[in-house]
Parts: C-alpha cells; structure tokens; sequence
C-alpha cells in the first residue's frame, strides 16, 4: 500500500521532501532518486538510508518500472520537460513551482494532461495548505465577513541575496499571493497594475523595493500587495480580507508572549522556511494520500498555468507603469470536475 | 487673562465647544454667542448658564468689544464669510472644518492673513491633537521604522445617514486622512488615483463604497487609504506606516480585553465622537493657551487650503479614474514660521 | 462660581495639584498655600502666577475665609491633624493619601465627620477615576462575565528608590489595588495571607520581592496579586477578573504597535506617573465639580479608614505567614448615602 | 526497520492513537490489538485496514512474538498490570495516565523497571510535546527573563461531563500542570495548598468549582493555578511565568484575527481535543523514533509516579485546607541518565 516514489532533483527542497516521506509522513517511501550531480543523488540515498537505486537520469527514472508517482525538485528550466515525460508515462506528478518557465510551457503541459485524459499533476503551491489561510478561507466560504470586497497583503522578507534581481519580485515572491488569493477567493485576475514608491536606501542591487502591486479580479474585487523583501525586520506575511460585515486577518504565527526591556512582544520569524514548514508536511502526505486513491486534490497544471500568465501580466505592468488586462480564459471542463479537497475543507 | 470668546453657530459642534469650554477646559469663557436659529442660541446661554450675550448675527458678534477671540461653527458655506470678518477685525478666529467651501475661497483667506500681517486662524483639523496619531509621528519623527516608504490606511464607518452622498466619502470622511498624513509625513501629495472595488450590498443611495484612494507624496511616499463607510463593524480608524526598517500602527484604542463565548476580544467603538473626544479638548485648550500667547500652533489657513486642493483633486480623480496631479504650490515664508506646537512634541 | 482652594504641602504632588487646577481644569482656583518650606510655597505662586496668598501654616490658611476648599498634600503624618482642622472649619478637603498614617487615626476623622453631620472628606485614590478600570468596572457592573469569582492581579515596579524598605510593598504598593479592588467589586475583605517566592536577585535592601497577596472577600472572592517592585522589565498593572462565564482584563494603556528587529511589540511605560496621569485629572475635575454641589462623590474617609484596617492585616500576615482575618465593621449609614457617581457611571 | 507496535485498549484514545499511527505518522505499524470489548477491538482493524490480530487480552498480546513495543490505553485501572507485564517481557510500553492509579502501583513499576536495568516505560503525558510550552521552556532555559519566581497559570475548561466529580479537578485536570511545570521549571514540587473561591452557579454535580491551586517548588518558585472546569466560555490553557527580569505566557493558539459586529477577536477552542492535537503526533512519532533507537526521551515511570505522589498530596490540601509537605525523594541514578530529547531541545 506504500506509494513508491521516484524523485529528480535532490538539491535543496528535493532533500527536504525525501526526508520528510522517509522521516515525517505515511505511506510513501522514496525509490528512485537522480540529479545532474549523481554524487548527490548518492550521498543522499546514502545519509538517508534509502532503499532507493539511482539513476542516470530523470527519464531513466520516469520509465522505470518501480517508480509508481514522481516528484519533480529539478532546475526549474528542466520542469517542463520532466512533466510531459511523466504524462506520457502515465504517472502522477508533484512538480515544485515553476509547473514550467513560461507560460506557453504551461499550456503544453495542460494539453497535454487533457489529452492522457486523467488528471496527473499537481504543482507546489504550499501556502494553500498552510493552517492559517485555511482558517481564513473558512471564514469566507462560511460567509461570515459577507462578500469579500477588498484584500490587503504584505509579503516582506528582511533582507534577499544577491542574486536576487530583475523580476524575481514577481516571479519569486509575489507568484505565492498570486496563487493563493485566486484559490481563497475563488475568483481569477481581471487585470494588475503595479506603482513604486520610493525604494528603501537599504534595497540592494538597484532593486526598486518596495512596490505595490494593485491587483483586480473577476467579480471586482480590490488586492493590493506590498512587496518588500528588504524590510529588515522579519519573514512577514499579511492578509486581511474585508467582506461587507467584517474584516478577517490571517493569524499571527503563535509565538511566546513576552514583557521585557519596556516592550509587550513577541516574536517574528526571520527564516521563510520557518514560517510555512508545516504546510509542506500537510502538502505532501495529502499528495501521498490522493495519489493513491488517482485523484489530484492540490493545484493542478491549470494553477499552474493561470499563474504563469498572471506572472507575466506582472512582470508587463511593472516596466510599463499601465494597468494591465490579464486573460486566463475559463477553466476548462476537465479542471473543474477536479476540486481542491482542500478547497474544500 | 480668561480668554473671551465668541461662538458663531450654536448647533451639534458649537454646543459641544461651548460646553467643553465652560465645563473642562482651562482659561476660556464664553462671552458671546450666535445663530441663524436665535431660540436655539439663547437656549445654550440659559443650559449652561452662560454669562454670554446673544448675537443677532454673526458680524456684529465680531465687531464686538467684549469678544476677544471667535469660534466659527456655522453652516459650511458661511464659514469664509466669518473668518474674513474675523481676520479684518484682527481677531483670532477657530473654524471647524471646512475652513471654506472652496479652495479659491480658501485662498482669499490664506491672501487676507497674509495681507494682514499675522497668523489669526486655525481650522479644526483634530486629529493632529490625538495622542495616537502624535505617539505615532513620534515613531517617525525619530527615525525608529527608518524613512517611511508606504502608508496602508482605512477609514471605516459602520454606516452613514441618508444624506451621505456624492463626494462626502472624499469631502467628509478622506479629509481627515488627507490633513493628517501630510502632517505626520511632513510632505505634500503629488498626486492621486482612486480605483473602486465591488461596491457593498449594504451600501445605501447609490453610493460606490469602499472605495481605494491612492496617493503620493513629493518624497515618492505611496498611501492607500481604504474610504468605508457601510462596513458595519464599528468606526474604525487605521495607519500603518511601512519605513525602511520596520512598520508601526497608530494604536487601537484602550479597552478591556474580554474572554467569553469562545472569543478572546476587545470592543471597537461604533460612534466616530468617542474616538476622537478626547483630541477635541486638547485642541480647544491648546487653542485657548497659544490664543493668548498671540500665536497659531495649530493647523493654519494654508493647511485648510491645501486639504481643499487636494480634496478637489481627489474628487476628479474619483470621476476620471485617472491619476490627477496635485499642485499646492509651496508653502509661503508666512507660514513657515508658524510652526505647530503639536508637530514638534 | 470658581471654587476658591486652599493648598497645604507644595512639595511634586502638590505642585502638580496646583498645576492641573491652574492650567488644565475648569472652575477651580488656587487662592491660598503653605508648606513647612516657604520658600517653596513662595516660589510655585511666583512661577505659576497665581493669585494665592502664602500663609505661615496649614491652621491659619483653613481658618482664612479666602478658602472655601482644601487639599491637603502635606507631609503623611500631618494628614490627619490638617484634615480634623477641615472638617472643624467645616470646609470641603481633598486629602491625598494616606488619609492618617493609622487605622486609629483614619477612625477619628471618620468619627468627627459623622459628628459634623455632613461629608467634607474625600481620599486621594485616583485609579477609581482610571478609565480602564471604570470600563472593567463596567463590564462587571452590567453582568458581561457573569459573578466575580477569581481576580488575578500584579502590581510591577521596574524599581525602587533606596527608601523604599520594610512594609511599603503593602503600605505604598499594595495599598491601591487593597482600595480599588473593594471598589471594582461592591465587596470587602475579610482575609489575607502572603506568602513569598524565592526573592530576586535584582530587589535591593534586603527587600523580600516579589510576594504574592492572597484576599479573600466577604463574598467568597479571592484575590491573588503579585506584588514586584524590582520587575525590571516596566510599570506593569495587571487586573483580570475571572466571571462565571468569561474573565476580563484591565486594558492595557494604548500604545503605537511596532514590528521591528524581529518583534511585534508595543511599549510597556516605565514610568508610574505616566500610567494614571489622567486619573489625576479626571479625579481633581469631579472632586472640583462634587465640591460646587456640596457632596463627596469619591472615596469618602470611611474607604480611608478601611484601607489602613486591611494594610495593617496585610503586615500582620506577612510578619506572620498565617491567614490574618480582617474586621472593618459595617459601613454607617452616613457612608452609604454618600454613593460615589464614579461608581455608578 | 518498521516498529511492530500493539494496542492494549480501543477506546477513544486507542484508535486516535491506531489511526495516527497508521495514517499520519512514520515508522510504525499496528499489529495487534485488544479490548475487553472484542467487537470494538476487531471493528477498528477492519474499519483501518489494519493487518493486525486481534487478541484475547493483553497478556496474550504483550507475550506475543509478532509485538515489539505496547501502546496501553486500556482503563485506567488496568495500567499498572499490563505495564508490569510489558516490563516483565521487556518490551518497550508507552502508557496514557495515569500509570497506575495510587502512588504506590506507580513506585512498583518504577522498582520493577529499574530491577529489569534498562528503561522501557514512557507516560503519555503530551504537553511537555506542545510547540508552545516548549517555546516556554525555551525561553527560560536561554534565560531570557532571568530566573523563574512566579507562575501563574490556568485550566479551563467549558463544562465537564456529569460523571466529572470528587477529586477529578485534580487527577484528571491539574495532573497536567503538575507534569508540565515540573519539567518547564526544572524543578520539583515541595508544599501545596489549595483554596476555594465562591463556587460559579453553573458549576454542576455539588463540584467545588473552580479552585486555586497554591504549589511552592524546592527552589521557592510559587506557582499558582486556577482550575476552572464550567467557566462556560472555552477551553483556556493559560501559563505565565515571572523571571527577574520579565515575564513570558505560553502562546495562545493561532486564530483569524476578526473585527466583526463591534468586536476585534480571535477564536478561543472549545473542545481540549483540539487544543493539543499535534502534540499527540510529535509525542507517539518521538516515541516510535526512540524506541528504534533502544531509549525512553519521554516522561518516565519516575515522572508517573512523581505526578501520583503529587495529586495525593493535592486531594489531601483540598480536604484538609491545610498546607501539604510533598516529599517524592530524589531522582534515582537510573532515571537521571535517561535524561528526555525533548527537554534538551
């Protein structure tokens, strides 16, 4: 009954995930592993002690018979490529964001789920398993705020590598609201404008930080998110929701309640892994668990898709200072048949 | 050295001034009074006990020998009138909000002072006295978040009486955010785009409520000011100033923390007189002591000008959709001088 | 109609009385002072030109017929000596506390106002005039949580000065919830026992802090307060009341809400005279007000006489270790007429 | 390399801890089960899927060769045999409270424990697991606010069942305060004593409700806590601790913070299932991965037994309302080596 999985990438998030089916979760166990760096995919069957055989490459792997559902933690340019393979093979795939770099890669992989006929894929949108948003999705779906009419959001981080530049405010860190907010409020983009106040002194690498990214959606909705990843101060995710009868905050993440130094405090996360590390648990065994029953019940390929094109909607109204139409087009058939359980919740 | 003051217009606001002078504050007294409804204005005399004559009009309450210094709370529109008076007569004149109905009327009066040669008048902007808003301005003033970047404010309201229509969500409500914020910021817009979300179900008359009006401010500063007033919930005021090294909120108001029927909660106040009741009496006594030093600490004719421009321009900006530039020309050498008592607490 | 007031002891707490009576409440006047230091007398007359009268000592400016009203802010162990000369005179006095440094001594004014036949006396503690405690008496008035049971309470001092010794933990500290407590619950004492935690390293003068105060009330109530004076951390008042269906906390003074260096924070106030300032004034302006009236509306000397009844039960159980019972006698008559208006607002 | 665990006892706690196990968390099976209710004991395998037999009682099943390590959630007053039993047939037992139901039952598994010479005994108590106490503890073992002399605490609860009498305010509720502050604090009890405010009118079956518990530690921390099991509003875990130079509360848990129909709120749980629901998860993960490793990292038999001895000590101070001597003697050797992974943390 354990799903055997096969995992390309074992940087980073790949490692993480491997750990947490082998360490954390129920029911999956890790059988195949590979990377561009074999001496990684080794060193981490190894640590781990995995009973999981390494291979050449993702295709190799995808192919092989022993792997039963897939995970893609590769360089997001390989995604793509990774999952067509992994449709054409007919196995069920988690594939971290990007689903691909473009948006036209995207749709590729969207025609070419619809074609297989089944639903196979599932992206790495955590945040909307994170405990918080879906308390605050509750509160919405029970009405209990009336309609939403205007969402308020912040996503700071304190500070950013250097390495991070050009578009990554949108491509990185926006495209997590971006997803989220559509799925919370069950609604899709009408179109984004984007204004720049004036850039903190602190700002590296001739970043324009912060800005603030006017978002509008379908039903009339009103987003505004202010994007600072050099606030010094902390990993802060806001998002308040004000409906017709009230207004709804996401919750704080708990923290120790301090008096000390003439300050009533507690504390804010530094680290973004800290903030939604749980949601990756709840993620992955709910993929584990609907993997099983052939269902997809987490972002699918068109999620992925719809963000892509928003991203570039983004990236568009940033250097043109207009508003921007955004274009999705409906959902089709074959997505809507394959609700969210989590949406659901 | 009891200041003698005159009150032209005994309605809501000139009753409570009267009162808080007679009854709360320190070294004024009510010597003359007047109103277009003279059994209303002979009545307050005879409620409070007032050792004050009662006016036919408005002008020959100024004239008078006996009045010292006046209180302007008459009808909006005779407001001009009065302080133009006030300022020929060379006394020092209180108006409440609007200082006129007009920015052309407004700069008469900025054109008279300045003919006249010394500062004579004060417009009852009162949030600039609330210790919230000044605790806040402290925040800043000492540089404790850093330069401010961006300013995320909402105005609600629970609802508004029947004949809150038109402009009123600019000229009634905003005009608080837009006196207060270029005090707190010492800064001047720039500009101004309001965009209008769906509106409420529960709005009344055809109103477009909320609405998002956003602005910018010379230094590049980026407001957004939430205008509600159907939210239902309570009277609710928010600031959040974002600087270059951390946030800071104006403070909710003091109130007893409950637990009870599986909420943990304080109470919001749903009458907009008891958020700012207290400001109300500082500023009438901080009017009364620099009235008899002979100066204006408070919010003076140029800011009441400047809050008609950039009122106007907010209402074009509301009817074209566009960003509407804001020219307030800069402030005379006259008024530079003038420095508010309050601004440099 | 100006209540002409006499004022003996000149020294911070009398200087501030004068003060606020002068500048920032209404219908009160300073005619008349004395301090055992003249020249300290002479000097707040000079400063805050006052048209007062400087008299050679408290007797002579009692019995003067400039003075309708007194407040006595001497020396401790002269209050009572002045406040039995008042009520002689039969004049009005506002007698900061304690009311008598003995319970014997409280008794006797006690006795010689019910012998005068009419309430002249009013003691000087100002947190029932606190708006967080009128709000929790409110809550608890109109039955919001139900019937008090528990009241959990701590009383925190950053520090204390080097004179600060022996029992001012319960006769300086303790002494204001032992009023405002009985107060906030229409109830009375009728046990204590103290018991002590190991002792902070940081208290000084071989003080025993913090100690915590158990009280149980007539009613069945009890009463917890932590009483640490060497908290390091701020002035920290804490009140919560624990209902039959909910607890209610004493707010918490308003504050700017700051995220910065990794923490929500908001200021916890150092300084005690910042935490009730405003009680000062509001209680100066009702006792001024109450006075014009002809009655007592704030803490008569019977509420004097039973808070040195119960601190003087306090030393006896901390001396002790035991549970020391506490017999105040019922209230007179002659008190229960006298309902405060804080009280009942 | 899976642990093959069986389950003594399939009532409500049993299958919570069948189906975490089985469905949620890593590295355990169940294997066998029992009950004295065969049908509920063979329903919750079917129902799981579970390969696991099912056997006619415990003996059979702790001798059985297919078991490795016991879960004993059977009643209350089976424990102590069925722990004796598991330590006879030297498997590893983790056992929910009480371990057993005297002091005395609890010494003779400690001795038997220690006469086999290798712990296997784990107590399920699970707030020592709860993200927010160890916070707690964190901050005190960093010693952020200097050394701990006070804690204040409460246990509420909405109502009790009606079969919730006798001493159960203290064996079933406070027992997890004496567990957890004992740990937080590093520290052992060394008096009690327990007072009883009036008692709420909703308290139900004759129950003295609520009471205050007053515990004094062998280092001279005073702790108090209020057990409060009908105050209708929530259920309310409440710790604060007082060090010398701050104070630090357990964390509330995570909420949508509202502002509705004149209330800024958060939700408080009603149901204590919900309250430490992960902590039943971090606590049987940590223990399936520690019994892998051969050692106990959780509360030992010695922490049962010094919980029993404790709770007697409680049920005599409330009966006698007298202040109790608690003398559980010193840790032995054994159990100091077997310090828990969790505190460490």
């Amino acid at each position: 009954m354990t799903l055997k999985i096969g995992v390309i990438g074992t940087g980073a998030i790949g490692q993480d995930h491997i750990r947490r089916i082998t360490n954390v979760l129920s029911g999956g166990e890790i059988v195949a592993v590979t990377d561009v760096n074999q001496e990684q995919a080794k060193q981490i069957v190894e640590v781990e002690k995995l009973n999981a055989k390494v291979y050449d490459d993702g295709h190799a792997l995808i192919q092989s018979e022993d792997v039963e559902a897939l995970i893609v933690t590769s360089w997001g340019p390989t995604h793509e490529e990774f999952v067509l393979a992994a449709i054409k093979a007919g196995k069920p795939v988690f594939c971290e964001k990007p689903l691909a770099t473009t948006a036209e890669g995207c749709k590729k992989i969207v025609d070419a789920e619809m074609a297989y006929g089944k639903p196979l894929v599932q992206v790495g949108f955590m945040r909307r398993y994170d405990k918080g948003y879906r308390a605050l999705k509750n509160v919405l779906d029970y009405q209990k705020i009336g309609e939403p009419l205007i969402v308020h959001c912040a996503h700071r981080n304190p500070t950013v590598p250097d390495n991070y530049i050009g578009d990554m405010a949108i491509t990185d860190t926006l495209v997590h609201e971006i997803d989220v907010l559509r799925w919370l409020l069950n609604d899709d983009y009408a179109s984004v404008q984007i204004v720049t106040p004036r850039t903190s002194s602190l700002a590296k690498n001739g970043l324009k930080d912060p800005i603030m990214v006017l978002l509008e959606t379908k039903k009339g909705i009103r987003i505004d998110v202010e994007v600072f990843v050099n606030c010094q101060f902390g990993y802060d995710i806001q998002c308040q929701v004000v409906g017709e009868t009230g207004t709804a905050n996401l919750p704080e993440p708990s923290s120790v309640i301090m008096r000390s130094e003439a300050k009533l405090s507690t504390e804010i996360l530094v680290d973004w892994k800290d903030r939604f590390i749980e949601s990756y648990d709840i993620e992955l065994q709910d993929w584990i668990n609907s993997t099983k029953k052939g269902i997809v019940s987490g972002p699918t390929a068109w999620d992925g898709y719809v963000v892509a094109v928003v991203s570039d909607a983004c990236v568009e109204a940033r250097n043109s200072g207009e508003i921007v139409s955004i274009a999705t087009g409906d959902i089709p058939e074959f997505y809507k048949g394959n609700l969210s359980i989590v949406g659901e919740a």
